[in-house]
C-alpha cells in the first residue's frame, strides 16, 4: 500500500477528514490522494496557492510574514496547513512550500522545501528539507515527505520539528 | 510540446493568467500545468473541491443547482470555471467534474465527465464526455480534454481578435 492509501486508511479508521494546501507541488499531493479509490470519504479538497498573494487570500497566511520572509519559510508552511484545515473545515491540514526550480525564489536555493501538518490539537509540525534533483524529482520527493509526515503524526510517531532529510532522491 | 506547455505559452503570449477548479481530476490538471518550468508566470492557482459542499463554499456554485442536479452536471462545470476565475482573479478559468469510479455518483454512470472553460468575455464553453477505462484512465483523459478545450478557446479567441483588428470593423 502506498503512503497516500495508508494515510487515507488511517484517517478513515479515525473518522477524520483531510485538506491540502500546495505551492511547489502544485496539485500533486491532491492528485496522489485522489488517485486512491474511495478518497472522497476522507479527502475534502485542496488549494494550490501558486501565486504568493493567494497564500494570503485563500489560506489566510499573514501578509507581513510573506512580505518579510517570502513564501519559502517554515512558518508560512505551518500557516498554510492550519489555514486550509480551517477554511475547508477538515480535521487535518497538510502543506508544501519550496523551490522546485529551475530558478531560485525569494533568495532561496532550488531544493529548499518545507512541508507541514496541522491537526485538531497542538501547533502543528513542520519539516525542513534540502532536496537534490531536477524539478520533477524535487516535487515528487516533497509529496512523499508531506504524506510521510502526516502518516507519522497519525500513527503517533511524531518526528522532531527539526527533521533533516538530505538528498532524498 | 505537450498541451499544458502549449496552453501556458498561448496565455503568456497574451499576458493572461489561469486558474483551475477540479473535482474528479483532484489536482491532476494543476499538477500537469505546474510541471512546466516557468508556469508561475501565468498559472495563479487551483481549487480541488472534492466534497460537494466545497463547490459552493470555495467556488460559488449555486446551492440549489447542486441540490437539484448533483455535482456531475454541465452547468456546475461552467459555474466552477467562472467561480475559480473570479475568486482567484485570473483571466481564464477551467474546470472538471465527473465520475472517475469505481462507484457511480449522483445517479451518473462511471465515465460521465464535464469540462468547462470561462474567459474574459462570453458565457464560457462546456464539453460533455463519455469516457471508457479505469479510474486512472478516466482522470487522465479528463485532464487532456480540459486542456485541449482551453487551447481551442485561446486559439479561436486569438483568431477572432485578429479578424476584428484586421477586418476594419
Amino acid at each position: 500500500m502506498n503512503t497516500a492509501a495508508r494515510v487515507l486508511r488511517l484517517l478513515a479508521e479515525r473518522g477524520r477528514t483531510l485538506a491540502v494546501a500546495e505551492s511547489l507541488t502544485g496539485g500533486l499531493v491532491a492528485a496522489e490522494l485522489t488517485g486512491v479509490p474511495g478518497a472522497s470519504e476522507t479527502f475534502r479538497g485542496s488549494v494550490t496557492a501558486y501565486a504568493t498573494a493567494l497564500k494570503e487570500d485563500l489560506l489566510g497566511v499573514d501578509r507581513t510574514l510573506l512580505a518579510e520572509r517570502g513564501a519559502v519559510d517554515p512558518e508560512v508552511a505551518l500557516q498554510m496547513a492550519a489555514g486550509v484545515r480551517d477554511r475547508l473545515e477538515a480535521d487535518w491540514g497538510i502543506s508544501t512550500t519550496g523551490v522546485a526550480g529551475p530558478e531560485t525564489q525569494d533568495g532561496q536555493p532550488v531544493g529548499t522545501v518545507y512541508v507541514a501538518v496541522a491537526g485538531p490539537v497542538g501547533a502543528g509540525k513542520v519539516a525542513a528539507l534540502r532536496l537534490n534533483g531536477n524539478r520533477a524529482e524535487i516535487r515528487r520527493e516533497s509529496v512523499r515527505s508531506v504524506l510521510e509526515l502526516l502518516a507519522d503524526e497519525l500513527s503517533g510517531n511524531a518526528r522532531a520539528q527539526d527533521t533533516e532529510q538530505n538528498g532524498g532522491n
